[in-house]
């Protein structure tokens, strides 16, 4: 049960930093991999080749501008890849873009624009239908986020 | 191994089938349901609540306009819910963005506007972490497209 | 004569307050509620439904991103709701396309990006119908605002 | 009990409509008006300056381009005005920005583009808070929407 | 030979200021007037109403958001209006097409997002075409810009 | 009392034909010149420059998608210059944005998309600030305009 | 003195011939390729690993949607790479913005959407650098482009 | 082996450096040159006239807002043009589709947004076809970014 993150640059840390917290809080194994699909094209090719085999289950890729890391990464496993826009010009409109619309056959799993916990969240929902504890913390999560919701707001607000 | 195929409108039959044009290429059983975040928003969640029970894994959700249908099913299950932005006015853009900019915690994974084959895709993507029958036929697809790729485009083309 | 201001985190205090500060002018009766479409969906439908039968006349939703906030309440009540549009990502153009581009038969009222003031102003237009007060007093809010704008002015400014 | 539909021209008469169709579900008086903000300010300001002693208690304007017309009137009378973007260039984003951007303290409800019904929609849901029989109405619009979606769809649907 | 600059708060003044400036520069008198197309409509009619009479030739106005004042202001006078469009929200996108968008027969002139000294510099250009002084001073102006700019960039730049 | 029409292709004439009728309701002579900025950028310049010689005060340009054609053109002359933003590409706004956002000095009097008629409207109220009886037509087709206008919609519309 | 031209389907093959078309007016020598960056990714770079090796000099690459092809092809070779966004969903601006927004040290020469044609001018002017009789042709062309610009629109036109 | 870097004012210094840098990486001789094709359209074309003859083989420009530049140098010389959006507005996008959206026979080698150092790398190709020093350069140069990116990221990073 390993998750595969990867970006194109240090400078990505922080952005991509809430795909990992999303996964830490279900215990789930990942590893981060700064890759690029435009600068070291063969060795990214080298490492998806060999991720399957590794044991990963799901790719989480973050990207701005033209944001090609995600799709390429998809033509090249058959595990599901999720790709996280980040915003580095446009608002992000850009890398959006690049990532969502991708042609027939080969799908990206696109999050919100820098919403990398949202891909974690959701590469823990695509583990949870095979690991049933995934499953079962996944449920006790919404329960308590739910509970957490309502408790944190129980005394209203001021406006 | 089923998933379920939401929308909102009989008039959106001919751009969700792609989705089940996927699904049944890989022998995943999939069921459609017409159902409305806004007109029927019980219902909705009357139906939601029991597709996990029912044996479903997976839900794909297509809409069109102010596309809140795929991130409402996604607030009430805790299975991975993919959206399609159905264009209905402004190129679909009003929907993508409705669809993909989900809040922190609960993703929709979106695929590109009016790209519901991808969908299915990525449904049977996801039932391949799981079920190793659909691996295997996932693999195969993969190889089977670019053969066929290859070999359509063998003779060349004229410019 | 209640209206109900509801949004999805103590974070967008600042920016509903303006809701609150225009239905004070009236001497309108409100309440707040943190509450979440995607969050706690559940407890969301169990305060609208009790909302009417309160005395509420009007829901004002405030709410950014993939903003279903509003037209999720809209969904669940013939109260006329009242969405504003909040930027959290791209200026707020997915906030604003998430709340007005509602489908047929369920309005949401919708004001300008971060524009909650308005929403409190429409909110007590709405209410002057029914309310003779209200309408007095708001004929006398926009007569003093003409005054007011034309006596501040008055001594002219250099450019 | 009556609604006042204006327009800038007979070529919008079936993009506005679905603003009659609402109104007339409801048994709601309404006239149609054709008005320009721009070719016959001057009998604009005349014709709003009556509306509300002839007892209109609700206006619906719809415009395309730089549409100005709902927030002219709006600038003119303190009745509620209900916006409709009409789509005449740029897919209707013009138009949407020029009714829904209004400044501090004259707002206009904005509904979708090209979405005249939801314009009616929502004068019957202002209105039913003054008239207990429309309020009556309306909730049994709602609940036959829902009866009746339900009952369409009761046969499921083949994709 | 004067032009009256138009807009609609204090606030505005630094936008506005690049106007006055220019219309400075060639001796071409101007008054700045702070009225709203929404908040005193009666009064900006007042005032524009007169505005030929008194001698003005030219209108500048600049607005933000659904920035209707330009063409409110041209559809009440036959002079030539200018319309500048502020950047309050959506980088001036809004205020851009609720300006340029305007219906066959009455246009507004517009310039480029707060390029108020534009609006200044076209109001010197219609000028010119009556007073053959502006017209001299003008071509002097341009004259001066181009053997400025070269000899400000004579000795060339490092890259 | 001339004004001169350019643009770039012999397929822009029905986009451009608007300006030419605006100037012939108002008894304005006009020219129609195909020139091109990028295409036969000396043989533009050659002819801007004697338009001022030959008796021109104000210059229309339609231009689509990289519309470098009216900027071009004022960079030549002192003539106010009128761009009209033709679509030829993304519903225009890439001719609208390459025509409105002129730099400092260089002002072109920006008309909405495919709107040449406003062009001509706008050339013929910058010529009656020379022209009595130009400013007497104004005075009487903007009458007019108002009276047919409300002539027309006299009897009511029907929705 | 050889451009390769590659796209991503037969369906492209309209879209594409300008730069074919281009390519023959000045004698160049070009071969088209249907490829894909996500479908046949391993066939795509075996195919571009051997073009320098096969003499071509230069790479012309269309693709629409997510536009990943022209960035993919640059990232496997040091030849120029033209990019040609290609309209398929949201008038193009999701294959423009996909294809020039490439990181740092791997650019893509874009062009115009589905402006295939000047993909082709612009290899020839990349050629011409090195081949005299190119630059000859090219300055001939550009000369005789505007010869016949000129004597095309000599008898002027009708507007 | 020369490129002319062309940019409107000093002030683009910052965002133009980068063009410089990627030359000065591969030893090609540059000079930079400030021009506006609006504020001195006949020393700009004077210059660029003399350009080839002075043994520039390649032209960067650089620009903003509506941005002519690129394209106005392009239609004086059949040297190949690389434009560079600048941001000065609207994120820049209004720039990129100025620059972008040439028409027919003109083309612009557009870079992203900003992205000067891209728009120097191009050159660098554009003139390996001709230097094989350069060539060999570029080819080094990929090496080592590739190796350089293995390296520095070999250590794995911290989420």
């Amino acid at each position: 049960m390993k998750v595969a993150i990867i970006f194109g640059s240090k400078s990505d840390v922080d952005k991509m930093k809430g795909a990992a917290n999303a996964l830490k809080e279900f215990g789930v194994e990942y590893s981060a991999h700064i890759l690029s699909a435009h600068r070291v094209p063969e060795k990214l090719v080298e490492v998806i080749d060999k991720l399957e085999d590794e044991g990963y289950e799901c790719i989480i890729a973050g990207a701005g501008l033209a944001a090609h890391l995600p799709g390429v990464i998809a033509s090249h496993t058959t595990l599901p890849v999720i790709g996280v826009p980040i915003n580095a010009a446009l608002n992000g409109m850009d890398s959006l873009l690049a990532i969502v619309q991708m042609p027939k056959s080969i799908p990206v799993a696109t999050v919100g624009i820098n919403n990398s916990y949202n891909a974690g969240m959701l590469a823990v929902q695509m583990l949870s239908l095979k690991y049933p504890e995934i499953k079962e913390k996944l449920n006790l999560y919404r329960k308590n986020m739910k509970s957490k919701f309502i408790s944190e707001n129980e005394e209203g607000v001021e406006l």
